[in-house]
């Protein structure tokens, strides 16, 4: 796709970077980025990953007809607030953060008529953070999540959806900000919580190491979970999140009354119940 | 090695046909299979996995210097309790199955001392079963579990033990029956249960689908749950797990009383200790 416009990329961490490694691929007319770390600024402009980098947002941000803000959720909103007279008129913005109704909804709030702020997610990253990283890969097959409000021109839709077709990735749907969050409690929020909680059960010396197995490693991979972000991503998905946790306690609940009554009859049928989800899961693929 | 014996395995399934695959490369004297399911028997013979198959039982009993049991719990007690006169003089008796507290402990109570039953478990598997998914490959690099009693010969426990690295296995690891069970609670059934309750909490229309990524997948991976296997696995072990079970329902709670009060300070406290004890497992791999 040709891709003739003036991209910034405000915040060059991991998916930030990483997006302008893709886009870079797609020749923009330019590609600038803005972070208030200066190393991450030398390094992106050392690597070529962006073709400019700011400290002071003002100036790229009056040039750019797309804007993608990288940034935690919460300080996403402070900066398009803070800079929210700064945008080119006609410019279309959008977040990759993994919580997407508040973002939207306080953002319609303020931001000026003449710019387009259309809330984004792309379903990709990695256990770690920072520009390090970064790679122009994690968006290959990866699925991309747009959450236009009725504010939005249905053309910079269009315009967000064929960059993230254009950067890799297999799926992008179009979902209700409030269905977003939802789901993405479920998907998301809770086997994070999961790993976490199941980490911190106990202390491991060096015998029990020995029976770690499959299960464990694949229950535990992301218990390596970012504090900053996460705590974040949890306050601000709070109900969605506290709604799941309960119906997964349930769900724990009647296996361990299960268990405790030696009912083989009961496991077995939520054993099956649980297989053929999971096999559903693996045709949707 | 040199493995010159005679070695019989009983239950020619997931585990017993990858043993004896693995154990045939060791050159055994005979290697020997038994099983009620004739179709078993002709394919293990068809492939060369065993020299020969047996349905009834007394005829290789007689004869094997080493017998493998690879049934589930119950059947593997059933069946040495039906056969415990069939053994020969001296014979090292072992299982494959995922507790060992119960098996040990019934057996020791009814066989005769002539013979040695020796509690084993091979931390290794798939999430299938059956001989046509049988690979000698499955146990390279596993880690393996014998649980001697007071009434095991050393030499014979050191035997099992060349036998599990002449299979393939990274690490044999002598513990007391009790502590494998407490350990596997935590380290194997929770992830399991956790797989299976967290699938079990949503119905998958084509869009969530979409909201599917690594974490997800890697936490339900084992919810395709072999029935049979692991209700029979969780009664036998009930106390540890639902003692574990309630550990587990502690931290969630925790983290859904953090979440609930926006304690972002206390989440990151939680997350820091899970992400530092995961780093910890990585470095004991």
């Amino acid at each position: 796709m040709k891709l003739d416009f003036n991209i910034t990329i405000v915040g060059l961490g991991l998916i930030g970077g990483s997006y302008a490694m893709a886009l870079k691929e797609l020749n923009p007319k330019n590609l600038w980025g803005i972070d208030v770390d200066l190393k991450a600024i030398e390094t992106a402009e050392d690597l070529e990953i962006i073709d400019k980098g700011y400290k002071e947002a003002e100036v790229p941000l009056s040039e750019s007809d797309i804007v993608i803000i990288s940034l935690y959720p919460e300080a996403a909103i402070e900066f398009i607030k803070k800079h929210k007279n700064d945008f080119k008129r006609g410019a279309v913005i959008t977040d990759t953060s993994g919580i997407k109704e508040s973002i939207v909804k306080e953002v319609s709030a303020f931001i000026p008529d003449y710019v387009d702020f259309i809330g984004g997610h792309p379903m990709a990253g990695r256990e770690s953070k920072g520009l390090a990283f970064a790679s122009k890969d994690i968006f290959k097959n990866a699925n991309y999540i747009i959450t236009p409000s009725n504010k939005n021109k249905k053309e910079n839709i269009e315009l967000v959806k064929s960059i993230a077709e254009g950067i890799g990735c297999k799926n992008v749907v179009l979902i209700d900000a409030e269905i977003h969050d939802k789901i993405i409690a479920y998907t998301s929020a809770i086997p994070h919580i999961i790993a976490v909680a199941l980490m911190n059960c106990d202390n491991f010396d060096k015998e029990r190491g020995y029976f770690i197995g499959g299960s464990f490693r694949d229950a535990t991979r992301v218990a390596l979970i970012n504090p900053d972000l996460w705590s974040e991503l949890f306050i601000s998905n709070k109900e969605n999140i506290l709604k799941e946790i309960e119906e997964f306690e349930n769900n724990l609940s009647t296996m361990k009354e299960a268990i405790k009554n030696e009912d083989s009859t009961l496991m077995k049928e939520i054993f099956n119940k649980a297989g053929s989800k999971r096999r559903k899961l693996n045709s949707n693929e």
